[in-house]
């Protein structure tokens, strides 16, 4: 981080004045004033008012403190989204204290890692979670007290030593606690991302950066004419996990807006769908993978889904999805960031006056990345830091500053300075930018499969093979050629009734090279066209190109 | 300003990260990428892009650097809303310098005074400010170059020595200028209130504010599901001066979410209904004065005017003109604030899911001062700083903390120490508040009329007298009376063909005592209630009370 010149014509405050860090805090004070009564429910069975949540942090914090949870500690949370979540994402760094959000999709191994390298002193822990805590506990140095989180009667009874009940925790406290003000660059919350490759890497958000994000983020939400926004009348429900990046900082964002809150508990299909009609919801962010699985589970009753804003995010939205989604009356668009950058960064609403030539047209913007999010600022650069042309077709490198990236990985100094070689943060991710500013993801930086001195997009065979009736999902990966360096592996899901042959794939894809869409090198041979019962993915829903690749090492 | 604990668990960054200090650059970043072709006019005589813009930041921040303009330099516009004003928005903040936005309405000896104490360095000033400036020239201590802004040919040669022409000057310089980040802390604008008593006092935003402001006005602005909104398809148009309070920092947003920026130069009726129609303007901000004189200009031909968004500040919206606005379509509410408070930290949108329950319910709202903007902790609180009941009637002073607010005037550490008493902003305003959040000024402070033993609310009267049929205005003011202390004042203006009495306003009045809707002691004697011409206003167009109150000292 640069130094400024100290003779800077700073502004000197006057004794008294409130100088306003940027604090967590500061998200609640103004929904406590003009929306009290809104209402948070978790899962449809409980509700409480916003009012309610004041008093619930109020009562966590001070359970907390008897744990001996101080500013600097770090509590670490394993639930499902549920109220309680919301709670700790307030209570935690509002007391100076670190929220950490633990991927409970990971293995225990990583689960391990994780809690000891963040030095984690208190843990929040589902019942559901209990079992693998039983498994690890004996593993986890920093560990000192267990609070059970309990959906039921609260009869059951873990076999961990533990401080007590969530509930009768809050139950037996105050709901009064002396939050004070800090810097505005203390650690807020903590996570660690899923790489492909490594051990798991911690990340950082202070209390200024998730501030900023929010700020920023809910004015590109709200900021369209009509269609892809938010707005103060939206019912949220998180269908990322709370877990995941902060489940994209939206939680922070529906308090600041003052929104009603559905919290799914463990995400289900069906209870997701149900909780949607039920509740009202019409504002979610989702992945891929499980928006498929909600339009399968609803296709055969037809539910409405109409009014449903949708921010997808976490691996590509695909033509076909986004069509399936439109057509239910999903208004569903992309969103872009990872886990370093707070995360979004970039998000495909409609531009201003521009309405879409066709359907085409208009899915083929969902679907990429987007257009900035102001304060951001997105640069697509080659490898001397050049911007490239915003001509649609010239590739590099995301690039990014913007007020709420992480600062560097939690004691990975290596790891720390390649991320932001150079001032800026790198995202390995390869794109294209338009002359309006969309951006589109072309590939990961490690995923493109450089063949005959040409590059090729792994991502972008991939979108072409899964437009070929019969194909379900699948993944391409570049694999070592004698002669050509690499080669395009396909791996195929077909769907349930579709029968395909690798001559077939092949077929349709010459057919493209024919019409100029792709490069004769991007078709794999017949022998490198896998058709598969599934595709491996990661714990959040990316396909695991490290574990298609590790087939052919 | 307090201090934190030096143990507070700060983040580390790595050494290569980008700390991303707020700076008013910042917010051009992102409009440059998506809103590149974005359009600006002046007057609609000339036009540029947001592209263009960017190179005439350059080109002016050149042509200032060669007249001596460093980081720290104060640099003074006096023009009316123009283009070069919203080059000067940004180029002088972006090069470290303070901009100075002289508030031309006040007095010679007002200026003199402010520019003095400002050691405004350079002054950019419209040809029609000349005659003013060749008046003050000897006076000005440390002002050392002129630049002469013309909107015409060129032929206005001025009489004063002068640096050049700014379109000459910008013409002479290169576009690209090395702007540097540094402390988002650093002073970006200043200006003088004009406030009723003592001398003008400056108030400075940092960078930081400004951009606080920016984010977190938007994203109020943008949040309603619909009415009084803003969008990026506006097509936003000043109605509030750019030397006043940075025009509500409104240029910032406009920019920030690339809108059409429209700017009218000298304020004059029949231009500005011209631009609102020719170039499609649908969001403003605007006094009740001119507001008035809008409707009234546009009667005769009943001007379609709907479409139009309208926030009214610097003086309270009256039911009278909030209805005759709607009535011609305009989408009109209030905005609250002051020249020390960013200035927006209130707005009176329509709440989430409550639609008014009838027109006078509507109107109701649409003039209190509204809710508090997000992060905004605004209270309202008695003597002790005890907050009052949200009950409606309960009266206090609204106090205020946000991120935005001044840290004091320009050397005047008494007063600024005034100001932050108990490390609350004092508005001086005396407001009422809902259960809902909805604030209601009652009253200045010192406006607030002490009698018997009771507060009377001059700004309550006001508002009665006004309602009476053939009454055009009014100003209640307090004077002294040795049996009760204070006694309410009032001057009235008539309209042009009204026949009015003090007896009959005095009946008036006392038939709404027997219904119960104001207090006896708030009715002025017969010979306290005087028919006058015109009622004095300040410079912003404000009730002078200060010059009222003297006609009985």
């Amino acid at each position: 981080m640069q130094q400024f010149d100290p003779s800077d014509p700073l502004i000197t405050p006057t004794p008294s004045a409130y100088g306003y860090p940027l604090l967590v805090r500061q998200l609640l004070v103004n929904a406590l004033v003009v929306s009290a009564e809104q209402e948070i429910t978790y899962r449809g069975e409980r509700r409480h008012t916003y009012a309610g949540l004041n008093q619930r942090i109020g009562r966590l914090a001070n359970a907390l403190a008897s744990l001996g949870v101080r500013r600097g500690s770090t509590v670490a949370i394993m639930d499902w989204d549920s109220h309680r979540y919301l709670e700790g994402y307030f209570a935690i760094p509002m007391m100076g204290a670190t929220m950490f959000t633990v991927n409970v999709r990971t293995s225990p191994q990583q689960i391990t890692y994780a809690l000891n390298d963040a030095n984690a002193q208190v843990l929040i822990v589902h019942t559901d979670f209990l079992p693998l805590v039983e498994q690890i506990r004996g593993e986890l140095r920093g560990v000192r007290e267990v609070i059970v989180a309990t959906d039921g009667d609260g009869h059951d009874v873990p076999s961990v030593p533990f401080a007590g009940e969530y509930e009768q925790l809050l139950a037996a406290a105050t709901e009064h606690f002396p939050f004070e003000d800090f810097d505005e660059n203390t650690r807020a919350a903590l996570f660690y991302t899923t790489g492909t490759t490594g051990d798991p890497k911690g990340v950082f958000y202070s209390h200024r950066q998730i501030v900023l994000h929010a700020l920023a983020t809910a004015a590109t939400l709200c900021s369209p004419r009509e269609g892809q926004r938010l707005h103060r009348e939206d019912v949220y429900m998180p269908v990322t996990p709370m877990f995941h990046v902060l489940a994209w900082g939206m939680p922070y964002i529906a308090v600041l807006l003052g929104l009603k809150i559905v919290l799914p508990g463990r995400y289900q299909p069906d209870t997701l769908l149900k909780l949607k009609a039920n509740e009202k919801v019409t504002f979610s962010h989702c992945v891929p993978t499980l928006l498929q699985m909600m339009l399968d589970a609803s296709a055969h009753d037809g539910q409405d889904l109409s009014g449903w804003k949708m921010i997808i995010g976490g691996s590509a939205l695909s033509p076909t999805l986004c069509q399936a989604a439109l057509a239910r009356g999903i208004d569903v668009f992309s969103g872009y960031g990872m886990s370093e950058t707070g995360p979004v960064v970039a998000l495909s609403q409609c531009a201003p006056g521009a309405a879409p030539a066709s359907i085409d047209d208009d899915v083929r913007r969902r679907c990429m990345a987007g257009r900035p999010v102001p304060m951001v600022e997105l640069r697509v650069v080659d490898a001397d830091m050049k911007d490239v042309a915003p001509d649609g077709r010239s590739q590099g490198e995301i690039v990014l500053r913007a007020p709420f990236l992480t600062q560097g990985y939690h004691g990975k100094p290596h790891a720390s300075e390649a991320l932001w070689a150079n001032g800026y943060l790198h995202t390995q991710d390869v794109a294209v930018v338009t002359r309006d500013g969309y951006v589109q993801i072309v590939d990961r930086m490690k995923d493109v499969i450089k063949t005959g001195g040409e590059w090729v997009s792994s991502i972008e065979v991939e979108g072409l093979i899964n437009a070929i009736p019969g194909v379900r999902e699948s993944a391409v990966v570049g694999v070592r050629d004698d002669k050509w360096g690499e080669r395009p592996q396909a791996f195929i899901v077909c769907e349930p009734d579709a029968l395909l042959s690798g001559g077939e794939v092949r077929a349709h894809l010459l057919a493209l090279v024919e019409a100029n869409r792709i490069s004769r090198y991007a078709v794999p041979e017949p022998a490198r066209i896998a058709f598969v019962e599934e595709i491996p993915k990661t714990s959040v829903g990316k396909i695991d190109k490290k574990v298609l690749r590790q087939r052919f090492d």
